[in-house]
């Protein structure tokens, strides 16, 4: 039974609750996602698995820090039979943040599956659409743009509503 | 009056002219584009503000070529007023190309211009949409879009049409 486990990896700075970064990454199919994996029946654990995802997607600096069973904030029964999507949310300190940017480019996945590591835009510009509005608009890998903002939404970035909004597109 | 100047970078390796990629980065304001700069009338040339402009966005690894004129393949009238967009595209060595991907998230503009450097998905995936298809879809500044499908068209890696089917949804 394969079960896909996409993580968020999104950074809070406790000295400044304003300043939250989150991360994704373009895919080798040209959509946006969250690092991660899937399982099968010959894997140990979940947790395992997403953490040896991470290590081939992110480099080595996703050593320094590991995905568990409490970081896990939602979990969807997809569209395809069989699978279960796990989402995750980790946060991660700014030089950690910034250490898996720099060394993912040496990853073991990077110009395989990973075509790069992006920013999310978390703010909106001036002319009202810049930044997170069309951020959003770009192509997203099954549920991760709801799964980002009911994450955002959770941590009180994102008013309540954006992600249903979104959902009701697709309804 | 000032001039944007985009500049696409990308690589064709000799010995296997069927291996050949293109990166873009995701803007600060959620679109994908090309690294450049625009010119005032205080700058010495366009190519040294051209060249500034990527070793900012780049990172030191952008010291290791310079993007002269004869690089230059297309200039547009923009819609704003006194606007012309000049394209330009270089060739890299797969050595410079990664050396740029390493140096990108250390450069001046990482997380304030740009959020992060990725490669073009330039195949199709067997499901005919995963890859350059969707890829196309995600949201692109100004001419981004047609100035990557043009530059692919002249080396021959798209089809001819395509970057003209893009720019009729538009009209």
């Amino acid at each position: 039974m394969a079960l896909p486990l996409p993580v968020a990896l999104l950074l809070g700075v406790p000295a400044n609750p304003s300043f939250l970064l989150s991360q994704m990454q373009m895919r080798f199919d040209g959509r946006l996602g969250f690092p991660g994996g899937f399982v099968d029946s010959q894997d140990s654990s979940l947790e395992d698995v997403l953490n040896r995802g991470l290590l081939e997607q992110l480099g080595e600096a996703a050593a320094d820090f590991r995905v568990e069973r409490p970081d896990c904030r939602s979990s969807y029964a997809g569209s395809g039979p069989r699978i279960v999507a796990h989402f995750c949310a980790k946060s991660l300190t700014l030089e950690q943040l910034s250490a898996v940017e720099s060394s993912a480019t040496g990853a073991k996945d990077h110009g395989l599956e990973v075509l790069g590591l992006v920013r999310v835009s978390l703010y909106t510009l001036r002319d009202g659409v810049g930044g997170r509005p069309i951020f959003l608009e770009n192509c997203f890998i099954g549920a991760s743009r709801e799964q980002l903002l009911d994450t955002l939404q959770d941590l009180g970035v994102v008013e309540a509503g954006l992600s249903q909004a979104f959902r009701s597109q697709f309804v």
